[in-house]
């Protein structure tokens, strides 16, 4: 067996900086971090380009490695500067970009879209994109500016749904929107000044849910591009849902009305 | 106007002791960070003791203050060590405890509560307390090994709500379910491998919903004391749903078959 490579390496170097944003949008590759992420990048025909791991870890995930063409042995220092974890698990995979053409996510009469507006929390996205996931959903658009779908946080709290979705990402919200009606969806948007209550919507038809920015919500200009603005009742005193969870709920409630 | 206090001041440092979970529990009082937290402690009769604020935050949020009795003005750096955001808003309150009696909150006929076993991430646990105040539950149970909900991430992940809700803290998970059943509640496990379908289950009776840790779930014994096991279920290919996110999906569902 090889003897594992350091932190100074060039090729863990050149690995390294695909922590920064700039690095990844050049070279369309990214880091998944962890077994979960790794098995899940594995699975993809093309995704995984090279996965370093540890010598401990190449032990204990053999099954997860068994895919995997290129592995490479490196020591815990140079785990620890791939892995954006304070307690790596010990395998990173270098994957290629995933997100498709919105044209590739709009064909096919889909049921189920999810466009995110300047959704700005990488946590809160890669939540999103895993709950899309769940409820069944077609795919997941990430339009106008918003956070960067291959940042580590994302990928981690996406629990391999990046692997799993179509991921589109389109600057300009306003295209995401009419491409999704073209597509033959009804666009919701979710505003919890929204004239529509969601438990009392008509949801058995395609639908593309339409969500804003965790702080500020949907801007009215974006808000009136869809067929409708739809508002989770408040029963309580809240003023407002997470972001993630409001998205959650509509989600779900779109799916049992389409499966009923 | 009095000279700003500076963080060496005894006042500030036994404030700032708060930030331990051993001094919050001896002295039963609690840090609320920021306006929205401090507004919705103001609100409540009997909770704030003192606000400390700093002279800027002071002009800036005079409408949040009028109904405070001790105000203290501190400076910046006083402020950054009472304050756990890396960004300090410039005001903090230190609270009374909340938390109620189980009997209190199991009294009068409630149609929907919510008991947590062993949540452990004060994220989620303020998520968690948000989306149930929003969804009109009575009240929230944290039971077991929870996480303190007077931690300074919880209370600010419950955006008000930790102020809103009746909160009762019960060391022993199957004592709140026996007193959430006995207050005429079925309870519900949310339960992944549960042998009920959320949406074909029936939800318009008075609900108590048990959920378990984020990373392992209900433990067979705690998730066999409830009436039934509910899953939700999962159309595509994620393995689970986040725990904020599958409470928000179980109690908006339940809310809105109760109101239906």
């Amino acid at each position: 067996m090889s003897v594992p490579l350091t932190a100074g390496n060039t090729r863990v170097k050149e690995a390294r900086k695909l922590s920064r944003r700039s690095v990844r949008t050049e070279r369309r590759l990214f880091l998944a971090d962890g077994p979960k992420a790794v098995e899940g990048a594995a699975r993809l025909p093309g995704c995984v380009v090279e996965v370093f791991v540890t010598p401990t870890a190449r032990a204990a995930y053999a099954d997860v490695l068994v895919a995997v063409e290129q592995v490479t042995v490196v020591d815990d220092r140079a785990m620890a500067s791939l892995s954006d974890s304070v307690s790596p698990a010990g395998l990173v995979a270098v994957c290629r970009h995933l997100d498709v053409p919105l044209e590739t996510v709009t064909a096919g009469r889909p049921q189920l879209l999810v466009i995110c507006a300047d959704i700005r929390d990488p946590g809160n996205a890669g939540n999103v994109i895993r709950t899309a996931d769940a409820a069944g959903a077609d795919a997941v658009i990430l339009a106008g500016r918003s956070v960067d779908i291959y940042n580590p946080k994302t990928v981690r709290a996406s629990v391999g749904s990046v692997f799993h979705m179509p991921l589109a990402l389109v600057p300009d919200p306003a295209a995401a929107v009419a491409a999704v009606r073209d597509a033959g969806c009804a666009v919701l948007a979710a505003d919890g000044a929204g004239e529509v209550d969601l438990f009392e919507a008509d949801l058995r038809g395609p639908t593309g849910w339409l969500f804003g920015n965790e702080a500020w919500g949907l801007p009215g200009h974006l808000a009136s591009l869809a067929d409708h603005r739809v508002s989770i009742p408040i029963h309580g005193r809240a003023e407002s849902l997470n972001l993630a969870t409001a998205a959650a709920v509509c989600l779900y409630t779109s799916a049992a009305s389409q499966r009923r």
